[in-house]
C-alpha cells in the first residue's frame, strides 16, 4: 500500500499518526478500557491502514497475559429458556458492565453439568477465558472444585453455602420467603402451595426449607412444595392438577415468573377467579407481571443489577484484586392484583 | 511431578497414556469434534497430568488458522432485552449447533450501531472470531460493507435485499402477513392497526409494506402502521392511545409477542373483550402467547431453527465452503383464542 511503512509499524508510529499517546494506542490495540470507543475504532482504522497486523491471539500466551473475555455456562436445555427472562436479563446486566472494556463474554448452553464442566475444562485448556460465572449452585456441585482445580478464577451468583470459599454474591431468599408467607397468612390463606424449582437448585431447597418454616410460624394447615422445571408448559400442568384437587390451595407461590403466567393462565381456563379464591405470587418481577391481568404480585429483585455486579466481581479477580462474599440487596414483595384477601365460600 | 516428562509432552506421549489415538488426542486438545465429551475430558486431564501447557492461542497465529469463536452482536439496549423470547431463543438455536463442536459463541449487547460497528472491528483486528452472524438489517445498513472490508466472515439473519450479497438466511414475511390480514378481513375487519418494531429495521418496512398492500387488495377502511419498540411497556402505551381512540381498531397486529401480551393487558383492563370486539395477532409465537388467556394467534416461526441453521451456515462458509441465500421455512399463522369474528355492535 502506497504510503504504508515497509516495516511493521510501531505503536510509536501508530500514536504519532493518530495523534494519541502510546498509552491510548496499546489500551485500542488491547481491547482495554482507556480510551472512548470512537477514538479507539480510529486508532485501529489507522494501525489498519499502516499494515499494522494485529497479533492478539498471542497476548494470552504471555505469562500472566489475559484473553480478555469470560464465561457462563447456563446449564438448561436450549428448548427450556426461550421465554424465561432471568438469563436474558442476567447476560443484559453482565454485557452492561462489560461493554466498552473490550472483554468479551462466552456464553454456553449446556444440557447437563458434565457438558457444563467440560466446557470448562476446554477454557481453562485452550485459554479461552480469563474467568467464568457460576450459576445454579447445585445440592452436590463438583464445578467449584473442578474451578478451583483448573484453575479458572470464578465467581458464584449464589451461595454462600456451596459456593465452596469462591467469591459470590448471594442473596438471602430465606427472608423474603418468610415474609411472602406471613403476608399470605394476614390474608386469610391456609392452604398454600410453592410451585418451586428442580429440586437439584440449592437455591430451591433454601426457598422450600423457608417457605415450610414460614408456614409452620404462621400457622398454615397445608404447605406443600412440588417441583418444577421452570418452564410454562411445566406449570401449566402442574397447576391444573393443583387447581383439580376436591381440597386445592387458595394461594400459590412460584420460583419464577413465566411458571405464575401459566399459573394465571390455568386458574383463568377453570374459572378459578383470582385473587377472590386463589392468590398467586411469582418470584423474579420480570416485565411479563406487569403485562398479565390480572398483574401479577411478585418478588421482585434487581437482575440485571446483579448481573453487573457479579461481571465487576469477576473483573476484579481476574485482575488480582481480592474480592470475597457479597450480599446482593434482598429481594422486594411488590404486590399487585393477583393477591388478595381470602373471600370464604 | 514426579512420574511426569521432562520435556513438553508430544500428541504421541499423551495418545500412548490415554490409550487413544492420536487423531483423538489432537481434537481433544484442540477443541474439534470427533471426540465425545467424556473422552476428551479424559485426554485433557491425562495431558495435563504429563505437563502439558496447552498453547492454544497460539493456533489463530497460524496463516489460516481458526480460532474456534463465532460472534454475535444484539443491538439493543440492555434494558428492552430483559423478557424478549427472541432473542434467547436465536441464541439457544444456535448454541445447540455449536455444542460439542469446541466453537464458542461471543456474545454483545451493544446500545447502538456504531457500537456495533467497533465490536466487529475490534474481533477482528484482535482475530476473536471466525466469523459473525449479522441481525437486524437496517434500511440503510454500513455493517454489510463493514465486515466485508474487515474483512470478517458475515452470514445475516435477513435479506436478502438489504444483504449485499453476504450469505443470507431470509424469510418471507411479506407473504405471511398478506395472510394474516385477509385472514382477519374474512372475519369482518375493517379497521385495522399494525403495532410495528422501529422503523429503521429492513423487517419492518417489508411487513409494514405487506400490511398496507394487503389491506387494500382486501378493502379494509382504515390500516394504520404505528412503531414501537418491541417493549411491553410501549407496547402498553401504544395499545391504551389505540383503544382510547373514539374509532378505534378492532383488530391488532403485533410485531413481537411480548407487545401483544401488553395489548392483551390493556384491552383487559379497559374492558374491551378479545376477540367479541378486538382481535390481536402476535408475530412470534413463543410460550407466553400459549399461556396467557386468551392464547394469543401468533405467527409462529421456529426461530430456534433459524438459529441452528444460521450456525451451520456460518460454519460452513468458515471451512471455506461456498454458502449462498436461504429461504428459511416460511412463518405460519396459528389461530388461538384472541382471534375471531367481528361482533357488531
Amino acid at each position: 500500500m502506497v504510503g504504508a511503512l515497509m516495516r511493521r509499524p510501531t505503536i510509536v508510529d501508530i500514536a504519532k499518526a493518530a495523534g494519541v499517546s502510546k498509552g491510548a494506542v496499546s489500551y485500542a490495540l488491547n481491547g482495554r478500557p482507556g480510551v472512548s470507543d470512537r477514538t479507539r475504532e480510529r486508532i485501529l482504522t489507522i494501525a489498519r491502514d499502516l499494515g499494522w497486523v494485529p497479533n492478539g491471539p498471542a497476548r494470552a500466551l504471555a505469562p500472566g497475559g489475559l484473553v480478555g473475555a469470560v464465561g457462563m455456562v447456563v446449564d438448561r436445555p436450549a428448548s427450556e429458556l426461550g421465554a424465561e427472562p432471568f438469563f436474558t436479563r442476567l447476560v443484559s446486566g453482565i454485557e452492561a458492565e462489560l461493554t466498552g472494556s473490550g472483554v468479551d463474554l462466552l456464553l454456553q448452553v449446556t444440557a447437563d453439568v458434565e457438558s457444563e464442566a467440560a466446557a470448562y475444562r476446554r477454557w481453562a485448556a485452550e485459554r479461552r477465558v480469563d474467568g467464568v460465572v457460576v450459576v445454579d449452585l447445585r445440592e452436590s456441585d463438583h464445578r467449584t472444585e473442578l474451578v478451583r482445580e483448573l484453575p479458572l478464577p470464578a465467581v458464584v451468583l449464589g451461595g454462600p453455602e456451596g459456593a465452596d470459599g469462591l467469591p459470590c454474591l448471594w442473596t438471602d431468599d430465606a427472608a423474603v420467603m418468610h415474609e411472602v408467607v406471613h403476608y399470605l397468612a394476614a390474608l386469610g390463606h391456609r392452604n398454600a402451595v410453592q410451585v418451586a424449582g428442580p429440586e437439584c437448585f440449592r437455591h430451591t431447597g433454601a426457598r422450600a426449607a423457608a417457605f415450610a418454616e414460614a408456614a409452620r410460624e404462621a400457622g398454615l394447615k397445608s404447605a406443600a412444595t412440588v417441583h418444577a422445571d421452570y418452564t410454562g408448559d411445566e406449570g401449566t400442568r402442574v397447576t391444573r392438577r393443583l387447581l383439580a384437587h376436591r381440597d386445592r390451595p387458595t394461594a400459590l407461590v412460584y420460583d419464577n415468573d413465566l411458571m405464575a403466567v401459566a399459573g394465571l393462565g390455568v386458574a383463568a381456563e377453570m374459572g378459578i377467579p383470582v385473587p377472590d379464591e386463589l392468590s398467586i405470587v411469582a418470584w423474579d418481577d420480570s416485565v411479563l407481571c406487569r403485562l398479565v391481568r390480572p398483574s401479577l404480585t411478585a418478588v421482585s429483585r434487581d437482575v440485571e443489577a446483579n448481573g453487573a455486579q457479579v461481571a465487576r466481581m469477576l473483573t476484579r479477580l481476574v485482575a488480582g484484586e481480592p474480592v470475597h462474599a457479597v450480599e446482593s440487596t434482598r429481594g422486594e414483595l411488590v404486590p399487585r392484583d393477583s393477591t388478595g384477601p381470602l373471600t370464604e365460600s
